[in-house]
């Protein structure tokens, strides 16, 4: 079966709440084991939802750190061997950066590559809950792009709307 | 007149609510003509502001596609054509990528090019209601970027403040 | 001390809210110096959450131009500058854009280069508040980026949540 097929847009639906707003605050953590590394975290966002018993409002998962990405895309292993190539040719990791310089920088991790390809992909995604569930395109999955691990990381994750 | 001249900021302005939390939930479909296309969505927006009734708070636009962007520019045809030829440029799409390799991948649409397109552009936006209005500067428009169309496609519009 | 070392994930931490929702919605003024400047106004927003007096919730801060960025980085000067440098490369100023051609266009400003710079680093940012402070990773800044100064600049400040 195509994409083409697959990818029915939802039938339209309004929904209209007044008052109960309702908020969840949550710092959720994630073990990376790769410098560069691509993780589908759609399910754990979506078991957050459920949970918060929130039924229309909003899902906001930001990162805490300057080198770790968050994006959406299809989470298919060619596709994120292209994005990585993508990373790759339009950050390029060995040439000269300042950050990388002892005489201009005191950071040691020569990570100057990993600040840059974090600029391209953004550090935060506000992501739609409708009927207490995450709300999501058919070939949407949430990735969190580690760009200089190994690490613990963590996540800020704020649920809000009406209960 | 120059853009300078007309690009005055808003006088500032402050604006305080308790309680009253209102929410409006609704699924947008819109029609695609290209395989690449962008949209001004701008009005369409401003509209669903209107008919809400909320008066301070946030409207959150997100595709519900992989391939569907947005993004906030000015809708000017000479700098619409520049934004493609940037598109073209900076994501090849002629060139190997595995998605579109059938060893590779079960995806027939050979459509990298349009997912990392979307990558740098990213997928949703959100946007500030002030008295009643969708708050955009004098030149900014909201884009809707098809990169991988014609398709009949979705957007969740989530919109949330003070009534 | 090396980034790995101080970057310690928060530890996790929940709150929950039911009611009370308060919103505060501002327009703040930049002045900006240069073409291109890239300005730290993370304390300037720390301090407006602050006075907000919204304990758990979000902050949402707005370009109101099309040419005038927003982005999370650390606010490094070695850093500054390999941003800087990738901006250039990334989209280079002096190649034909129609956006700059008087036989296309009645911009007079010649900023092509400004509107896709923009483009690659979008216009808005949303930031999570816990305990009534914006919450940042360590290293974590918010950086505003003038591409076609120098002008007054206008942001949106929209803090919501819970009191």
């Amino acid at each position: 079966m195509t994409q083409k097929a697959l990818e029915t847009p939802t039938p339209p639906t309004l929904a209209e709440h007044s008052n109960g707003f309702r908020l969840r605050a949550e710092t959720l953590t994630v073990p990376t084991r790769n410098r560069v590394e691509l993780i589908n975290i759609t399910e754990r966002l979506a078991a957050q939802v459920r949970s918060s018993g929130i039924r229309d409002g909003l899902a906001v998962v930001s990162s805490l750190h300057t080198t770790l990405a968050l994006f959406i895309n299809e989470f298919q292993g060619a596709l994120l061997d292209d994005i990585c190539t993508f990373l790759e040719e339009s950050v390029v990791r060995n040439r000269y950066y300042k950050h990388n310089d002892p005489a201009h920088s005191d950071c040691d991790r020569s990570n100057a590559d990993a600040h840059l390809r974090a600029l391209l992909l953004g550090h935060h995604l506000v992501l739609p809950i409708r009927n207490g569930e995450l709300l999501l395109g058919t070939f949407q999955s949430v990735i969190l792009a580690e760009l200089d691990g190994p690490r613990e990381r963590a996540l800020q994750l704020q649920i809000l709307g009406t209960g």
